[in-house]
């Protein structure tokens, strides 16, 4: 059957008819819908949170020594064929060119679901020694999976990643790099994004196709969904060994590199909303908010007006100084009322409101949006407090979700227990399971999938598998997912 | 015929088949060919160089109060066909997608040459009154064109680039903004890569397909050619027109916004190459340049090794303290003299030559790429004089393209003049000009073009049309161009 492409008017979905989710994205001003099925338009206030994730994934990518480069978004349909795991993984969703110039093409170009095969034959002519390893390379990129069921950032035809591609003289240093990213990560994701994961790897049937171990990250959404948050990846000798990639070694023999991939993707934007937003709309956490504080004047008259918009001006400035990011909310089209409810929408963690008695008593009002607390503060420590509070709401932010995670993952003793809990109750279960691939089928045939596979002891089993009975090999989080 | 898209051992020109420009690029490190014919990869250093042109316009849109969103890299094919300027100029440079995870597609879609037709598509939902403009949106992306005859950086089928799209409520609004695009490009490009440029409209041939007015920014490369640096498009209301946008007007009235659109993207790098190059290698000038000093420590022995690398060490500490982007080059398996040939191919402004007498004199040698001057500095005040020596690099460079800009612009006074001018004499040539196609055509046949029509009395003609004889509209300038 042919494949519908494009979004008709009469075909789109009316606003009323998507879910909770999809319509906050669009209300807040982080996405819309476009002409093209499943792919989805950033908007500025999206891109923005996009730029802050970028800017600091970058930042710690090249504080532990690696480069950007960029590499073609098409690849030859045949190098997809030569990793035999990958094409299996990835030929239901590739999006193929087949037209060039007005010509057919004699051998179809594919738009890069990832960019492994490409890069593994540009190292063919990069690596030749030990010399030239490690090679830690990461790209900013778009990459194309065709996909049935589309929703903005969780999953969209088109997304925005960054990429890391490295190669190493041994296995050991190979799992070390999949393991630093995977750390960095962490870091990122709880210290950043204020949300809680359980990190471990993958199970061999959920793991990325063409990799010995996939790490992986998730997180706990409000239904109790499990996201898959990024994944960092031992690709073993698979890559290089696929595409004839060699170096001569310290101890005079010719080896195939051991090498990683990992990525993280705009997805990030989808579980920020997910995660913490409430019935008002958005919660960003203050070290990702484009807008950190919002200030709305108030006023009657012209010259209530002039007093406050100079009162606002002179704070505006200070907090800028203090390095917070600050906007004044100044339209004369809409009253304060409306731009409370527009910026709560939209999820900026602090609102300062100055009327003409703040500017009197020279003072501001500080509205946290996590708890809706207010509380006035003197001018002279308006700086000082804000930062206090912002960093106060990240913590706050981290601490709830946190807590929800804890309180939603449960044990299932028996696959009985699993299916009810699953159906009664959201969240994580942990069972054992003796990780046969059979026994893996049982959690598929409750909607549900092996989440992660914890590090150390965490995974230890502490009873037979919950569906064959036979002796448990771990301890795994099982759940429905994203 | 059918198009041959892969580059097969075979196939691929060899280094030395290939000139000295394409060659400089893959030896220095800025880019290589990929298996994708057209397709480059850039690499980590010429990437970097794309880094840092991203950073300075990224900044300054921002301070002008553009903001970056995001657009699908897809584009149905019929939106194409929607401007019919835009249709007839795009059509035979598209890369059309067929197929889609195992699907033949009801329409194809294109893999985007620009973005308008998208975006105003989008427009349409978001534009609804004069509250709503100017809309000032810049994305960063990559775009495909179908190229026949491809070069690293110059002309590639996959490049990437920043695209504005702004929509204004007149026309003198749009035009404004047009205009303050290109002070900003030119800014850039005369400012930080030192490149003088040339700037004016472009004729009603060379313009973008769709606009009414294409302002262009062109250089002189050494070997006489222009390059176009980078355009901005007054559109008018022509893509307002052809995807429906409206906007309820501060009057009352329904309109269409008039637009603009404009783009500077990574060929800006192989100018840089074909300027400022020479036979040695590159010369980066040293704002953009990714390393801006490099330090090769000079020893026979462990001993004085140790005695240079603790004092290089604490050199690059200040320089890096001081602002300046330093590397050391502390490899052992090369030779000083190499790695003078290597960092002076790759063009690094300015090297810092350290040897177990520069230590004990406490002081450095100090070589400038441009010059080839050398110098010792006292330790004490080696971060002031390198950031010196920089800036004096920086204008030197700047200095030097533009006297090579004036020395090879010439006057003509007839098509003869112009056609012996071009065959015998590299450059630019100021001729009178009708403005009427047929004229333009004479020039075509020298294999040559209007490259650009001067602001102001630069373009007031001093006599009659070089071709036809009649009463000239402009005083141009025409040259042969990459």
């Amino acid at each position: 059957m042919a494949e519908d492409v494009v979004t008709t008017p009469e075909a789109e979905e009316t606003e009323e008819s998507r879910d909770p989710y999809d319509r906050l994205v669009v209300r807040a001003g982080l996405a819309d819908y476009s002409p093209v099925r499943g792919c989805m338009v950033i908007r500025e206030y999206g891109y923005a949170v996009w730029e802050l994730i970028q800017n600091w994934i970058d930042g710690e990518l090249k504080a532990t020594g690696h480069k950007n480069a960029y590499f073609p978004i098409f690849i030859p349909l045949s190098f997809i064929a030569k990793e035999a795991e990958h094409v299996e993984g990835f030929a239901p969703q590739l999006a193929v060119v087949t037209h060039g110039g007005g010509e057919e093409l004699t051998e179809p170009l594919v738009v890069r679901p990832t960019s492994e095969t490409i890069i593994y034959d540009m190292y063919r002519k990069w690596i030749q020694s030990y010399r030239d390893l490690p090679l830690l390379l990461n790209q900013w990129a778009n990459v194309v999976r065709w996909e049935i069921r589309t929703r903005p950032f969780l999953r969209t035809m088109e997304f925005l990643w960054q990429e890391g591609h490295t190669a190493h003289a041994s296995a050991a240093e190979a799992d070390a790099e999949a393991r630093l990213i995977l750390d960095l990560y962490i870091r990122f994701i709880e210290g950043e994004l204020a949300i809680p994961v359980m990190s471990g790897r993958k199970s061999e049937s959920e793991k990325f196709a063409g990799a010995d171990i996939t790490y992986t990250m998730e997180a706990m959404m409000q239904d109790g969904k499990a996201l898959q948050m990024g994944t960092s990846h031992n690709l073993g000798q698979n890559f290089g060994r696929a595409f004839d990639v060699w170096f001569l070694d310290r101890d005079g023999e010719r080896k195939n590199p051991w090498s990683t991939s990992w990525a993280v993707t705009t997805r990030l934007i989808g579980a920020i909303v997910l995660v913490h937003g409430d019935a008002k709309g958005l919660i960003l956490p203050p070290r990702i908010a484009p807008i950190q504080a919002v200030i709305v004047p108030i006023w009657r008259d012209d010259e209530q007006r002039a007093a406050v918009e100079t009162y606002v001006a002179g704070i505006a400035a200070d907090l800028a100084a203090g390095g917070i990011r600050v906007e004044i909310d100044d339209r004369d089209t809409v009253r304060p009322g409306f731009k409370f409810n527009e910026w709560e929408l939209k999820g900026v963690p602090l609102r300062l409101e100055v009327g003409p008695r703040d500017v009197e008593a020279g003072q501001a009002v500080a509205a946290r949006r996590d708890t809706g607390t207010k509380e006035s503060t003197p001018r002279s420590e308006l700086v000082a407090r804000s930062g206090a509070l912002l960093e106060e709401i990240q913590q706050q932010l981290y601490a709830r979700a946190l807590t929800f995670l804890h309180e939603n993952t449960h044990e299932a003793g028996s696959l009985e227990d699993l299916a009810r809990g699953l159906e009664e109750q959201r969240g994580f279960y942990r069972v054992n399971w003796c990780e046969g691939q059979g026994c893996e089928r049982a959690f598929a045939r409750e909607k549900a999938t092996v989440r992660v596979i914890p590090f150390g002891e965490e995974s230890e089993p502490n009873g037979p598998c919950i569906v064959c009975g036979e002796p448990a090999r771990a301890r795994v989080v099982v759940a429905r997912s994203y």
